[in-house]
C-alpha cells in the first residue's frame, strides 16, 4: 500500500459522500489503527471527523486491509505514521515533553547540543533551549509529521533537523542555513550518528532550487518576522511542500510582532491554502545570547542591564495545506531585519 | 487610572511612532509590571512588541506612574490584570494546570462538579472533565482575561462560568444556557458561594438582548460546529465583546469538523477583526455521556460497543479582537445539529 492507494480511498469516499476527504485523512486513520484496535481510541487518535472515518474504514475493509469484528484490526503493514506519545503526564497532555521521543533522541540530542556553535549577530541568530527544540519535534511526532516523511528545515540555529533525524523516524532531513558553521556542525553530527540528514549553505532570500520545490512533507522554520522575512522563510517553506496534507511548523514572537502582524500572517496562510492546527504561545524559550548589547533595541532601553534569566519566548504554529501552495519563487530584495521593525 | 487613561497612552504612542499600539497593549504592559520590576521579565510577561513597550514605559513615566532606575517600579495602583501563573511545571510551561488558580478555585470547583446535572441529548450536551474546565480558565488567567473583567459564557454545560467566578478575579460573570437545570444549578452555587455570577435561560438562536451587546471583555463558548452553530455561538460571542482588545475562548473538535471547516472558521474570525492567539489541539477531554446509543452516528458505527475510556476531545482557541465586531444580530433559522453534519 502506497500513497496512491491512500489517494484512491479518499477519492472513493469523496465521490460516495460528497465530503471533502483527503489522502491525509486516510493516512491518519491508518496511523491510529497501528496504535489501537479500539474504535473510540481510533477516533481520538486519528483527528478525522467521525463521518469521514466510517466510510474510510469501510473502504479499507473492502480492500481486505481491515477486519471489523469486536475491534478494528489492520491486516497489512501500512505506510502511515503512528501518532506520537509525547503528551505531558502532569497536565493531562495539554503540554509536551521530548523525553519520550523514540531512539533515545532526547538524551543523544542534549549531548550534541553542548557542542553547538554559539549564536552570532551576522545571521540574526538566537537559539531556543534544547528542551524547546525537543518539544517542537515531539509535537511533530504527535501529529504524524515525521515517520516516513521528507523533512525540510529552513534556517536551523535551533538544531531542529538534528533532533528530528535522531528520532530515526524521518526518511530524510534537509537543512538549509546561511551559516557555514551550522552546516558543518550538522554534517559532523550526521556522519558520527549515521543519520539521513544533509545540510546546505543557502541564503533564503535566493529562490529555492528547483530540486526542493514541492519535494517535502514537513517543514520547520523560525522566520525573521517582517513581511519580507515571512515571505523568504515561510513562503519558501510552503513552496517546498508537496501539497495537500503536508505540514509546516513556524515560530512567531510577541517581542518582534504585534497582534496586527499576527493577523496579517494568519491571512497569508489561509490565502495560500494553509489551515492553522496548533498555535501554542510561549512554547519556545530562548537561551540568552552573547551580543545583546549590540541589538538594535539596546540604545532605546530605559534600564541597561543584561538579562539574568531567559526572557525571549515564541509561539509555535502548526499549519497544514488543504491544497498545493503555488507561491512565486523570486529573489527577496531588501533588508529583512530593517523591514521587520515596521510593526 | 481607568480605561480612558490606557486609551490615551496608546493614542499618544500611536501618534508619536506610527505603530498600531492599542489600549490592551498598555494594559498588558501594566499587568506585567504588577508581577515584576525586572525589565526582561516584564518583556516576557507583557506579550507586547519591544518597540511598543519602550514608548509605553516612557509615557507611563511621564505621567508619574512608573519610576525607571535600576528596575521598573510602578508608583500607583493600576487596573490591569496581573498575568496568571498556571504553567505546568513538568513541561516548562507548555501545558497548563488549574491547581494554581487563586481563591482555592480548583478545590471548590471539583466539589461543585460532583453535584452537576447530567448531560442530556435535548440540548446536544456533553461536558468536559472538571480538570479541562479548570485548565481553560487557567489559560484565560494567564492571558489576563479574568481579573476585573466582565465575562460572558454562551452555553455552559462545562460550568466554565462557575470555575471563572470561583477564582474571585472577574468583576461579573454572566451565563446563558438553554437548559433550565444548568441555570438553576449555577444560581444555587452562586448564592451558596456569594459569587458575582448570574445565569439566564436563553436560546442562542434568538438575537442577543441589547443589554449584552458590546458589554463584555471576555467570552467562552463551545459551539455546535456547523456554519449556523458557529454564527449562533461564536458570532454572538464576538458581538457581545466591547471591542478591540477583548478576547474569546472557543472549543473546536475534529470529530465534528474537518480541517476545511476549521479553515472556514479561521477566515470568519479574521474577517470579523479577530486574531487567533492560541490554538491548542486536544486541550479538552470530554466525560463519556449516557445517551451515546441515541447519537446520530451510532447506527453507522461498524463496532457497536460503548466507549470505556474518554475519547472525545477538542481544541481550545483564544481569539482577540483588533477592532469592534459588528455582526448582524438576527435570529438563526434552521436546525443547528442537522446542518453541523455537512462537512
Amino acid at each position: 500500500m502506497n500513497k496512491e492507494a491512500l489517494v484512491q480511498v479518499a477519492e472513493e469516499v469523496r465521490r460516495a459522500t460528497g465530503l471533502p476527504v483527503g489522502w491525509r485523512d486516510v493516512e491518519r486513520t491508518l496511523g491510529a489503527l497501528r496504535a489501537t484496535r479500539d474504535l473510540w481510541e481510533a477516533v481520538r487518535l486519528s483527528r478525522v471527523p467521525l463521518r469521514f472515518l466510517v466510510p474510510i474504514w469501510e473502504g479499507l475493509a473492502r480492500r481486505g486491509l481491515l477486519r471489523v469484528e469486536e475491534g478494528l484490526d489492520l491486516l497489512a503493514e501500512v505506510p502511515a505514521p503512528r501518532p506520537g506519545e509525547a503528551a505531558c503526564p502532569a497536565c493531562e497532555g495539554r503540554g509536551l515533553v521530548g523525553e519520550r521521543l523514540p531512539g533515545r533522541a532526547a538524551e543523544r540530542f542534549l549531548a550534541w547540543a553542548k557542542e553547538r556553535p554559539e549564536a552570532i549577530q551576522d545571521f540574526d541568530q538566537g537559539y531556543v533551549t534544547p528542551e524547546s527544540t525537543l518539544a517542537r519535534v515531539a509535537l511533530a511526532w504527535n501529529w504524524g509529521d515525521l515517520e516516513g516523511k521528507e523533512v525540510l528545515v529552513l534556517g536551523d540555529d535551533d538544531l531542529t533537523g538534528l533532533a528530528a533525524a535522531l528520532t530515526g523516524l524521518p526518511k530524510r532531513v534537509v537543512v538549509l542555513d546561511a551559516d557555514p558553521r551550522i552546516v558543518r556542525f550538522l554534517e559532523r553530527a550526521a556522519k558520527a550518528e549515521g543519520l539521513p540528514l544533509e545540510a546546505h549553505v543557502h541564503d533564503l532570500r535566493e529562490p529555492l532550487p528547483e530540486a526542493w520545490v514541492h519535494a517535502f512533507h514537513t517543514f520547520f522554520t523560525d522566520p525573521v518576522e517582517g513581511p519580507l522575512g515571512l515571505q523568504a522563510f515561510v513562503g519558501r517553506g510552503l513552496l517546498a511542500l508537496e501539497g495537500e496534507g503536508c505540514a509546516g511548523y513556524v515560530g512567531l514572537t510577541h517581542v518582534e510582532a504585534s497582534l496586527a502582524k499576527w493577523a496579517d500572517f494568519q491571512r497569508f496562510l489561509l490565502e495560500n491554502g494553509a489551515v492553522i492546527t496548533e498555535l501554542r504561545d510561549g512554547f519556545h524559550v530562548y537561551e540568552n545570547w552573547g551580543y545583546i548589547e549590540q541589538m538594535r533595541a539596546w540604545p532605546w532601553l530605559p534600564v541597561k542591564r543584561r538579562p539574568e534569566k531567559p526572557w525571549y519566548t515564541s509561539a509555535l504554529i502548526r499549519l497544514e495545506l488543504l491544497r498545493r501552495a503555488d507561491l512565486e519563487n523570486a529573489r527577496v530584495e531588501g533588508d529583512l531585519q530593517d523591514e521587520e521593525a515596521t510593526y
